[in-house]
């Protein structure tokens, strides 16, 4: 309906998640009304993201180096790692400042029953590290899902008989949530780790 | 905090209307983790977009050539314009199959106090067309909202004294709709212009 190169970039805006067809349209047209250089500089951080972007050799983390800036920083402690589900997770656990370690992005999480094994999101690796890196202790960083649970389960069965530390992120009240608002599965989940004061 | 390629993407989608910093993350390492030929069609498309279309001399609508593909058409009916604001809004009118003449892209609207004259959105050209192309009625098919309202009056006021007829597109309750769930201007409108039956 609209004109063929108009179209075409609509038809690519809507594959990406989350842009449904009218979305697409709306994005279309402000690309096509904002300035020049506005969207050439679009069309090009796409391009220079894919080209220069890799996985870094330790963790999988996304980076421009070989190695990427966390595993490059000999400050981190190597002594432990933060195991993410996937790359942009890391920031979020970066912006806590609280973790000072390494982390390792397992590249998804599986589901309870397909037999989740080392060849698998990369758990060799992980298991690699944990012999050769001088690892105490590993925090599965998974989600707070079914998926993740299980995949950080599956981690403490793989990675304690190394004679390492497995723990996960607690799970409870959102700070700041309100209580009427909790989800009785948030709540369930509270109130069995309930800390005493 | 992400890596430089990716955060400067995250920068340049977080311009784009709708979308925050959490969906350019998102939309960000969607790219990222595609296949390399889904992200070169995505930024092919912006930038030949951008390269190949331009406003329709007649009508502004977008278009690749000079004319667009609706001023071309032969079998268009010269004698009637359908007035919109914005270029996005023809494939809409077009989707109905009820209109049959050419369009003309004001390029907006403008709010009551801050007197539209024909300097602003296109209105000379809407005139010079009324002028020369025989037009016999002219459909404010404006948005409705007081700003699309007004811009349709002004254009009424503007056009009458040159013997064309100015209609705008009804205003009521919208098909399929609820009428417990119309709010009450809607339904003031469907009222006032209800239709003997």
């Amino acid at each position: 309906m609209f004109e063929p190169p108009v179209q075409r970039l609509i038809d690519e805006l809507s594959r990406l998640p989350g842009v449904g067809q009218k979305s697409a349209q709306r994005l279309a047209f402000h690309i096509l009304n904002a300035e020049e250089a506005d969207a050439v500089r679009l069309a090009d951080a796409i391009s220079e993201m894919r080209s220069s972007v890799r996985l870094c050799d330790r963790c999988f983390n996304v980076t421009a180096e070989q190695e990427c800036t966390i595993c490059a920083d000999l400050r981190r402690d190597t002594s432990s790692i933060c195991v993410v589900e996937r790359a942009q997770d890391i920031p979020v656990i970066e912006r806590t400042q609280l973790f000072k370690g390494r982390y390792h992005v397992l590249g998804g999480a599986r589901t309870p029953n397909d037999g989740v094994g080392p060849d698998q999101l990369r758990m060799r690796e992980l298991v690699a590290r944990v012999d050769t890196e001088g690892v105490v202790e590993v925090i599965a960083a998974t989600n707070p899902t079914v998926e993740g649970d299980t995949t950080a389960m599956y981690l403490a069965q793989l990675l304690k008989p190394l004679g390492v530390k497995v723990s996960k992120l607690a799970s409870g009240l959102p700070v700041g949530g309100d209580l009427d608002y909790a989800d009785e599965v948030t709540l369930g989940r509270a109130l069995v780790g309930r800390q005493e004061l």
